[in-house]
């Protein structure tokens, strides 16, 4: 395919109220006219590299091996934190090198990375506080146009890393975190990547913590979150009545609880970092 | 104009904080790279079919006519509930079986309707809950490189429906309901689709309710919502004071309540379903 | 670049929970499938017209000057306020004449202006309450497609004014006003533009007010706002402590108060309109 145009995705915390995302989106148009750019979100919450972090590892699959993602939750911005850009098999990172991208490369190793310091491809009149529109759009724009991405900078060494959330297996029991709240109120855990085999059974294939062993467990399981227990993990939302609290394996293959056609957050009061534990049966 | 890039619309209730829009959109880009896509918006209040189906019906008729429109407001997936597909004069549609088309289709009739499940068109690792991203976006990307519409499956009959918004026509009498809230507090009723004849005379040729016959009256109506009534129909907003009250026609051709630079719903505590009636002079 | 896609810029207060701007860019997608459509804010704060001619002014810089901005904000929508065209050294910009593009004129003068009147131009079927969809969106799309500026309408005189921001420069002081709060909590003020001399002096270039006389003084200046004085201007957040106070030169060159990962309005309460006071070192 000749014709098919440049790809940028954006990842930030600058929300859409503010016309921050529009000085980038305006700095790429003008330099790579013909790239198509697509909004991942911007409703990070603010600073919250890691949340970041989990949302460009379970995105980032979804979009073509082409595409330039930018993300910036950056709160050491104008500080000695590096600008770096890098790619990996999903494709190329441009970003601070706070961790953001640290999630993303666990398993998927970056294969080339290099420190943005090339004044060739950064704005002339470049500000301390806002280097998503003055370093990381301009170098997105340039590696659409097809610059490579070693001309950006010199190569660096390895990325800053993000602790990962919690996620010990034991025999017939796992114990994890509530990683992400979604706009619905579902509490996604760090149990998984889960693989759903035939009706009754599941596998974890561990993407987070230091276990590569894969464990099997039935859909039987018992989910402990707060002081509930529920008991059973379903294949969707709708198989259980509405109002009702149930254990599933959510679009991304993390176990989620939730509340069909309600908000298991708000009903249970759980939060981000609030423990989970799977007794397997 | 043989190079006019494909286009396709989303509507969901996923919110844009969270990437599930972003996932569709990297599956679309993967697949029909040279698709134009754009949101008519994602913030419909969870899990609300009607108003999903309100929105559509009066914004699809402003695209051009080779757009497809994602739908993706989606209580039941993962249950029996079909996925489809259809075409009408306004363009094709993508989405779960559960309504959200038949106030569009109501009176603009599907000439097409098929039931989606051919794999070849579906995403090979297939989640149980985000059917948004691993077969309506595909779908919606398919058709955009050409697939044909009775290629991602079967024939079906009838879309499910939903009921109707209330609007009862007497002599000298318009009984309806708020049908929709805006960001501005605007509160638009399902007494429409009213058309101006000149200064002073208003037709109502009715879009729901099952009359299909005219009724003129004058722009000195009377309409009632709550404790208040609003004498006359104005042009527009500015045709009153500011924090004043007025009736309108609005830009859907829906009789509409507002307050001038203000929000009729936070002043008279309107909420949807709240019963309007009109007293034609 | 002969293919360079034409670039459509739009800025409203329609909010994206409605399908308002969905309607504008369907309008748009028909009359003119080339063109790229980008979002430069749909939140500003209902009919605040201030505001969105200060967002317009600090982000029009960062297009391609081949951007048409379409900008409305409209509380006079369907009253006998004209609708414009224009274009200026950064773009082309379309909307009501209400102020809203003073700002970005009032360095920029218009190079021409037009009074939006061709009916050839605008959607046949218009309404009173939605000139966005009906007469803005039409107009950019047509400039899209080629047709010249002063098609769409007879020549206009002046465009409508907004007062500038309180910004007064005396020996050794200079008092302004917060005109702006950022997601993030940071007060934008009328401060600007600022130019950084090296590690300790700033120029103040007035961006606002009467004179253009450019102010000298050092990093060393406090900054007065509510009841609490910063000391010190800093070159980004990072250079003190989470959860402390400082003032900065903001992205946009203004004078800002911020708080290191955190909210300085929050903490502060402070709201736009607050005044502001720098006593020179």
């Amino acid at each position: 395919m000749t014709d098919r145009p440049p790809l940028i995705a954006l990842l930030t915390d600058f929300g859409t109220t503010d016309a921050y995302v529009a000085a980038m989106k305006g700095v790429i148009h003008t330099l790579a006219p013909q790239a198509h750019i697509v909004d991942i979100t911007h409703e990070i919450n603010p600073q919250d590299v890691r949340q970041a972090a989990y949302v460009l590892l379970t995105t980032c699959p979804y979009f073509p091996l082409h595409t330039i993602f930018v993300a910036v939750v950056d709160p050491g911005v104008g500080t000695e934190r590096r600008a770096i850009a890098a790619s990996c098999v999903h494709g190329r990172f441009i970003g601070p090198d706070n961790g953001i991208f640290s999630y993303v490369f666990t398993g998927n190793p970056a294969t080339a990375l290099v420190e943005i310091t090339n004044p060739a491809y950064i704005l002339k009149r470049r500000s301390n506080t806002f280097h998503g529109r003055d370093i990381f759009a301009p170098a997105a724009a340039h590696l659409a146009n097809g610059v490579p991405l070693d001309a950006l900078g010199p190569a660096a060494a390895e990325v800053a890393a993000l602790p990962p959330p919690r996620l010990e297996i034991a025999k017939g029991h796992i114990k994890g975190e509530v990683i992400y709240i979604d706009r619905f109120g579902n509490a996604v855990t760090s149990v998984g990547s889960l693989v759903w085999n035939g009706e009754t059974h599941l596998t974890l294939l561990p993407r987070f913590g230091a276990s590569t062993h894969p464990t099997r467990f039935t859909t039987k399981a018992r989910v402990s979150i707060g002081s509930v227990v529920v008991r059973g993990v379903r294949p969707s939302y709708g198989h259980v009545a509405p109002g009702t609290l149930l254990a599933l394996v959510n679009s991304a293959g993390q176990l989620e609880v939730a509340v069909n056609q309600g908000s298991a957050a708000q009903i249970l009061g759980i939060a981000v970092g609030d423990a989970v534990s799977v007794r397997l049966e």
